[in-house]
């Protein structure tokens, strides 16, 4: 990889979820030696008011604000490209781009490329990920082009994603791992492939070897992203 | 925790080793959403010369560089303390306290009074850290203030550590864990306590459940210093 370029990380959107982009970026890039590394600065700032709570309660610009300070932060260290390990905030990912001139490797992007590049012949999907992600669309027209047709959770799957997800962010493991056997249980047959489009997810699916095959981590999509960045 | 400080990480060294910090922070942080947790800034810059053939090479001046270069970032985005998870890297704290106003939560400090608290009636330990560490002494003094006798590893030993440390930096974990597993069968009955010395070291360990109970793993202990500074 180009040792030269650094990646800014805007994260803590949950600071788990972040941690477990850093650990799987590390595992991911190959290397024999510290030195063949990608150069991070991650900015893990928890503080950042509640993504899916501000879309429900219309106090997005709370949120933009937390997340401009991280952004300028990795400003004024000085990085090449942002990534940010967390699917909801990338409802305000035109508002940090118009901040900035540092290009962002997107998330969701990066997600629906691997769907595609992974699942050939798949022709629907199923977005696991905070109602807020779900409702503001974020996936469905780059799914779309790809020639995927979306498949709808219902309200009672939409509860579990988040109950699953709350889970995570209280560091209750065992309680998230075994509430996401129940909803993949329920949803598996649903589609082709399945979004885990919350990166707390994949912290609460890596247990569930039988559910992997349709699974699209999108923490690990973004990686990949980063990585084939870095090797530019 | 008060959320208004935010952790500075020097890191990078190695990568795998940061990204262990990190996870390990947020597990053993007391949060129940994501805004409980601490805020944290990570300066991993991997490019940072090998500390190990810097100290061995009389090189160091070009390490001391490379941790100045992200000691400025740190600065630069401000922040109120700052940890390293890297044993060796310990060598240079007093260059980098004298650079900066910024205080330092050491990671030996740290470690000696887990070895200490965490096993009250030992008397010997056992240190497993790169060749620079242990011939630095790092650890001695700090060590035998609190009234452990300092039980040296043989040649052979030291290879070996060095053969682990050496497979968690290629990323090569099942030969890191079985190589480890050799290692801790030949030097366990040498000490009271094993100081996993180098922050590599629990990335190899893990998997070897028998051998825990001995175990005082360096990045943990930095980990707890770091909360308890947080809860301040």
């Amino acid at each position: 990889v180009a040792r030269e370029r650094v990646l800014g990380v805007l994260g803590g959107m949950g600071p788990a979820a972040t941690a477990d982009f850093y650990t799987k970026l590390v595992k991911a890039t190959p290397a024999l030696q510290d030195q063949d590394h990608i150069p991070v600065v991650v900015v893990g700032d928890p503080r950042i008011a509640d993504r899916s709570r501000a879309l429900e309660s219309g106090t997005e610009s709370v949120v933009l604000a937390g997340m401009l300070r991280s952004l300028h932060h990795l400003e004024r260290v000085g990085v090449d490209a942002i990534a940010i390990p967390c699917n909801t905030a990338h409802c305000w990912l035109r508002d940090l781009t118009s901040a900035t001139d540092i290009p962002f490797i997107s998330l969701i992007e990066a997600s629906v490329r691997e769907a595609r590049t992974a699942h050939p012949g798949a022709s629907t999907a199923l977005i696991l990920g905070t109602r807020a992600t779900v409702s503001s669309r974020l996936y469905d027209s780059e799914l779309r082009r790809v020639g995927f047709g979306i498949v709808p959770v219902t309200d009672e799957q939409q509860d579990a994603v988040d109950a699953v997800i709350s889970n995570v962010k209280a560091g209750t493991f065992a309680a998230a791992e075994s509430l996401f056997e129940s909803l993949a249980k329920s949803c598996w047959n649903q589609a082709d492939v399945v979004l885990l489009a919350c990166t707390e997810l994949p912290l609460a699916a890596a247990a569930a070897a039988q559910f992997q095959p349709k699974i699209v981590d999108t923490t690990a999509a973004l990686v990949n992203a980063c990585i084939a960045w870095a090797k530019q």
